[in-house]
């Protein structure tokens, strides 16, 4: 079957970094604003018959999902056979049951919402908590890549002596994933979360670690609130000034700041999300995930 | 059947104002976005039983899209019965077919999108043109309320020897039909589209009104280089300053300063889209329209 990639609004140099990848042609999509705010979408390019890969990862989703769903009907309308979806960051993990009455389940419905209109869903570590896997709640075939063999041969290449450090209970399998690929001892920190943005970070005794240059590791990086916690606890136990690692890169400039202000070294994290900081690339990742729902694709 | 009026992000005051005019008790609607941007929502009221209308109007629609979604589905979730929406300014009417080779036609698939999620849909004065209904796009019942007659009440009630003047040709039945509501003679101007943002407008000879306060009268003003540009003709052929009026306003403030720095006296709108101009109310003309689709609601 022959294959094309397609960048939804915003993940244009993702689109580009996967057709490269996969070694497949990045269909021309036109796409610009009306006056009133309305999305303008064409393909200046010819998808029948093609195995259509759409590139789009979904952080601040709310208007990108409109496009997302124009660039998949036009594909379709176009005589694409298929319709998959690349979407390194995948949104709505969070809400997955009703935590008080009346709350809208926005994991389920976003999920029913994005299966209607692709065909199979490739993503990066999504947030999987309660949900144990994606197909509780998409109904199109699905693939979970890991980013913990990335992350930990970064740590590997970059630090003498690491110390990966969890941030929280609940991260406490995958951060020794990540410790054990690295070769390195690990902790786990304790977290008591106030609110969407205030989080209480207690730490085990760490004092015999003081040799080794800690790894604050975590999935999800948004208000920064958290690692900026882990960070200060570290610091106030002795260690040596933390360096901070992560999935997906959801935070704006200043919690770079903030981190460094509190005594890490920096953040460092992967390419799922464009960010100034997604030092490691995961799309290499991707490529067998992808040919594992779509087939083998030719350009 | 018991009713219940929904406002979704952004329609709080059109959602108030429904509730008043439908004698309908408005919901409690808990809205906030994560620090990630995800939209949080919660249903702070009883829809168990209830027929449900919700009120989103849909200028910018991208950012409204999947926080209406919710809503809708949450009120479902909840028990309500039926869910209609009431979305006085409805997007994505333009886009109603090809005119280049692979354009997305957005028209249809954001119907299709919406006639997912809502029983039933009411709206005023729609973009038709080439859709000439819109039970042509959209799967689930729906009513189109006319502004014409507010419209034309606003005329007769506020300007003197008014002179109606649409601004192309292609308004030119809605045109009239306002003008002879209000008993007042209309002219049509000729439109020629260079882009989405520049305009050029022709008049026939009007030097026989100027006796007569011209209203420029158009269903919807986003960037407002077409009224711009009626105005100057108007004012070019010696006629006096002009009255603006128009259904939907999608414009910024300075287009106001714009039609007033090109002679105009300034602009009134309804309140289909909340906007300082919208002194002229359409909600009252909503109620009957949702009677006809949801029947007899009681608070």
């Amino acid at each position: 079957m022959r294959g094309l990639v397609l960048a939804s609004g915003g993940s244009e140099s993702l689109g580009r970094h996967l057709a490269d990848a996969l070694g497949l042609p990045l269909g021309a999509v036109e796409s610009r604003r009306f006056p009133d705010d309305e999305t303008y979408l064409r393909l200046d390019t010819h998808c029948r018959d093609r195995h259509v890969v759409i590139a789009a990862t979904l952080d601040r989703p709310d208007p990108k999902l409109l496009p997302l769903v124009f660039l998949a009907e036009a594909a379709r309308a176009e005589g694409a056979t298929r319709v998959g979806l690349v979407a390194p960051y995948l949104a709505y993990m969070r809400q997955d049951q009703q935590f008080r009455p009346g709350e809208a389940v926005t994991s389920r419905m976003f999920a029913a919402l994005l299966s209607r209109h692709v065909d199979w869903l490739v993503t990066v570590d999504p947030h999987l908590h309660r949900v144990k896997a994606l197909d509780e709640i998409y109904t199109v075939p699905s693939r979970v890549v890991a980013a913990a063999p990335a992350l930990a041969a970064w740590i590997a290449a970059h630090v003498t002596r690491p110390l990966v450090v969890g941030p929280d209970e609940e991260s406490a399998q995958w951060v020794q994933d990540v410790a054990s690929r690295a070769g390195a001892p690990f902790v786990v920190m304790r977290k008591v979360r106030g609110g969407d943005r205030t989080v209480e970070i207690t730490a085990p005794d760490v004092s015999a670690w003081r040799g080794h240059t800690p790894v604050v590791v975590d999935d999800v990086v948004s208000s920064g609130q958290t690692m900026i916690a882990t960070v200060r606890r570290l610091v106030e136990a002795g260690l040596a000034a933390p360096v901070c690692l992560a999935v997906h890169a959801l935070f704006a400039s200043d919690t770079d700041e903030a981190l460094r202000a509190a005594g890490a070294t920096g953040i460092v994290t992967t390419n799922t999300i464009a960010h100034p900081a997604g030092a490691i690339d995961i799309v290499p990742l991707l490529v067998p995930a992808i040919a594992d729902l779509a087939g083998e694709l030719t350009p």
